[in-house]
C-alpha cells in the first residue's frame, strides 16, 4: 500500500538534510546539503542540453568513479556555475571536496547540482563557508529548509513523501524539487532530489528513475526550454532493511513515480508566472510518439498559453497547434474538449457551447483534449502552465 | 538596376487595388481586391500546417485548373475561415465566384485569402456586398487601402516596391503583407502579396518565389508558430513587356528577394508587441541546415526573447538555447557577440563587456552572432523581434 506522508527529502529513515543562507544570493537561503548516514546507492540522470554546467559533469564523473554509490549531495542556488569552463569545474570539484572531507567519505560519493545564472563562476570561499555551516545543522527536520534553499524564482518550496507498506515492513520515498523556468526536462528534468530507505542497488535503482521519470517530469514543461543544469538525483540508503526484489519492484516504481508526479505538478503549478496547471491531453494517435508531440507542441504554443490565460476557450488555436506537430492526422476527424465542452467535431465548431468552456477556464486546473481520430489507441499526457505578463516581467529582470 | 521605388502592390503596370470596410470586422478596412487587367502568370505557396484554411484550399484548387493564370485576389481580414468544414469551403469558392463575376473572367481566376480568427464562418452577404464596393473603387493609388484592409493586430500597413532597369526599358515589382502573431512560416509565410509587370511564365515565377521566399519570409519567426493560413501569391501581368529570360533570371530573384525581405522585416517589427528587430545570425556551422536550427531555436527561445525585451545581454541563455538546438557543437569552441561585444569565448565570460552590449540592446535594431567553431563555414539568419508583456495582453484578450 502506498500512502502520502508528511516531510520530504528526509521522509526516508538514514537521512538527514538542511538548508542555509551562504551569501551567494543576496538574501535568503540558498546552500542546501543532504547527507546519507550510510553509503546509498544512487543513480542521476541530467539534461540532454549540449552545454553541460560543471556540476553536471563533476556529479557524472563520480556516479561513475563511485560505482554508483553516494553519501551526501551539496546544492547552491543563486548561480548556475555553467558555461564558466576550468574555473567552474574547479569551484565544481571544490564543492565536493570540501563535503566529503566534513561528512567524511571518499570524495567521489559527493554529488553536486547548481542553479541560477548562467556564466557566472561562484565564489568559492562562500560556498565553503556555507557547507561547513550546513554540515553542523543537519537533521531529520531539516527537509523544509533544504527545499527552500534550492529555490530561485520558485513562489514556494516543493516536497513529496509516501509510505510503502508491505508485509516485511514499511519503507519510503521522499524527495525534492525546484523549477521554475527554463523547464522541459528531457531524459532528465530541472533539480530534483529524491531519497529512500529501501534496499535496491544502483542499476536498478536508475532503472526505476527512468521508468518514474517518463510520465512524470519529462511530460512536463514551463516554457520549452531545457536547461544546462537539469538533473534529477535519487538515493537509496537501505536502513528500512525493505529489499527491492522482483516483486516489489512494480511497487517500488508506482511509487517512485508517485512521488515524481507530486514533485513535476508541482514545478509547472509554480512554473514563472503560472495562474493556472494544464493537462494536455492526445487521445486516438497512431504512437504514444505521436500523442506526445501533438501535446507538447499545444503545451508549448504561446498563443495557446495566452489564450489560456485569458481564459478564452480558442479551440482554433488548439487544433492549429495541432496542425504544425508534424504528426499525421486528418483535422476534419479530430475532436477537441476544453474541460467538458466538445467545441470542434466532425469538421464543425460548437460555439454555442464556449460559455461552458470558458467557465472551465476559470479555475485554477484546466483539462484539455484533442482526439486526433486516426483509429489509433495512443495517448499521452503533457503538463503546462499558461503564459502570463508576469512570465514576461520575471525573464526580462532576471538579472537585474 | 534594382531601385526602390513608392507604392505597393500597384507598383507594377497593369494592376489596380482597394481595400474597404465590408463590416467583417467591427470597424476599419477588411476587404482586399487585386486585379490584374490581362491574365497573369500566378504562383503561389501556402502553409505547411496540416489545418489548411479554406482558402488556401480553394487557391490551390484554382491554381491548378487555370494552368497558372490569374485577374484577381480577394482578401477578407477578421475570420481566417480556418476549421470551419463545408461551410466554410462553400464560402470560400462564393468570394471567388462573386469576385469572377464582377471582374469577368473564369472563376479559377480569382485567388482567395482570409486571416483572422480561426474558427468562425465567414458572413458571405457582407463580403458579396462587399466585393461588388471594391470592384468600383480599383485604382493604381489603392495599394495603401489594400495594405490596410489585410490587416488584423498589426500595427502599420507593410508595402514594398522596386524597379528594375534592364536595356530594353524598366519593370516593377511591388507588394503588401501582414503579419503578426503566429508567424513562423515554413516554406510560405503569412499573407504576402507581390505584382510585377514583367513577363515570366507561372512555372518560373514560382521557381523565383521559391528562390526568394528561402531567405526572407521562411527565415523570420514572431513566436513559432506556423498558421493555418501561412500564404504568399505573386502575379506577373507583363504590361512592362520585359520578358525574364535566363540572363535576366538571377536580376528577376534579386528584386524578388529585396521586395520580400522589406516586407518579412516589416512583419517582425510589427511582430505582436515587438519593440526590437533581433537579427540572429550563426556563423562557424558543418552545413546550412545545422546554422539554421540553432539560429531559429535561438530566436524562438522565450527566455532570449524576454532578456531582449528588459535589455539584458544575457548571453548564457544564448548558449543554453544553442546547446538544446540538436546541432553538434562544442560549446566550449563557440564565439558569442551581442552588437560589437565578445560576451564568450574560449570557455570564458567576458562580464566587462556587457555594459557595451547593453547599450547596443538600448536600440530598436538588435544583431546576434553565434559562432559555432565547427571549422566548417555555413551560416544562417533568422529574423525575430522580442517578447513583451504586450504580446501576452494582444494574444490574452485577442476574441474579446
Amino acid at each position: 500500500m502506498i500512502e502520502p506522508t508528511v516531510s520530504g527529502i528526509t521522509a526516508a529513515a538514514g537521512f538527514h538534510a538542511t538548508g542555509i543562507a551562504s551569501g551567494i544570493k543576496q538574501a535568503g537561503l540558498d546552500l542546501a546539503l543532504i547527507v546519507s548516514d550510510r553509503p546509498a546507492s544512487a543513480a542521476g540522470l541530467f539534461t540532454l542540453n549540449r552545454v553541460r554546467a560543471a556540476p553536471v559533469i563533476i556529479s557524472l564523473e563520480h556516479l561513475a568513479s563511485s560505482k554508483g554509490f553516494a553519501r551526501g549531495i551539496t546544492i547552491s542556488s543563486g548561480c548556475a556555475n555553467a558555461c564558466t569552463g576550468e574555473p567552474g569545474l574547479a569551484a565544481a570539484r571544490e564543492m565536493a571536496i570540501d563535503t566529503a572531507h566534513l561528512i567524511r567519505c571518499p570524495v567521489e560519493q559527493v554529488l553536486v547540482a547548481s542553479t541560477g545564472v548562467i556564466g557566472l563562476i561562484p565564489d568559492t570561499t562562500k560556498i565553503r563557508l556555507g557547507i561547513a555551516l550546513a554540515n553542523r545543522s543537519l537533521s531529520q527536520s531539516g527537509h523544509r529548509a533544504a527545499a527552500k534553499a534550492i529555490m530561485t524564482t520558485d513562489p514556494w518550496p516543493k516536497e513529496a513523501a509516501v509510505r510503502i507498506s508491505t508485509p516485511a515492513g514499511a519503507f519510503h520515498i521522499g524527495g525534492m524539487a525546484k523549477g521554475s523556468g527554463m523547464i522541459e526536462p528531457r531524459m532528465a528534468t530541472m533539480l530534483a532530489f529524491i531519497t529512500t530507505d529501501a534496499q535496491i542497488d544502483s542499476v536498478q535503482l536508475r532503472r526505476a528513475l527512468v521508468d518514474a521519470v517518463d510520465d512524470t517530469f519529462n511530460a512536463i514543461t514551463v516554457d520549452g526550454e531545457c536547461s544546462t543544469n537539469d538533473s534529477v538525483f535519487a538515493l537509496a540508503g537501505g536502513v528500512s532493511e525493505i529489499q527491492v526484489d522482483s516483486s516489489l519492484y512494480p511497487t517500488f516504481v508506482n511509487a517512485l513515480r508517485q512521488v515524481c508526479l507530486e514533485l513535476a505538478l508541482a514545478i509547472v503549478r509554480g512554473g514563472e508566472g503560472a495562474t493556472k496547471l494544464i493537462r494536455v491531453r492526445t487521445i486516438g494517435a497512431q504512437s504514444v510518439y505521436d500523442a506526445r508531440q501533438v501535446a507538447r507542441t499545444i503545451a508549448n504554443s504561446p498563443l495557446v498559453k495566452t489564450a489560456l490565460n485569458g481564459g478564452d476557450p480558442n479551440w482554433g488555436r488548439l487544433l492549429a497547434a495541432a496542425g504544425r506537430a508534424r504528426v499525421p492526422f486528418k483535422p476534419s476527424q479530430a475532436v477537441i474538449k476544453i474541460g467538458p465542452a466538445v467545441l470542434y467535431s466532425n469538421d464543425r465548431p460548437f460555439s454555442d457551447r464556449e460559455p461552458v468552456a470558458a467557465e472551465h477556464l476559470q479555475g485554477n486546473e484546466v483539462d484539455i483534449e484533442i482526439d486526433l481520430g486516426t483509429g489509433g489507441n495512443h495517448r499521452a499526457t503533457i503538463y503546462t502552465c499558461d503564459l502570463s505578463t508576469d512570465y514576461v516581467k520575471i525573464n526580462a529582470d532576471y538579472r537585474t
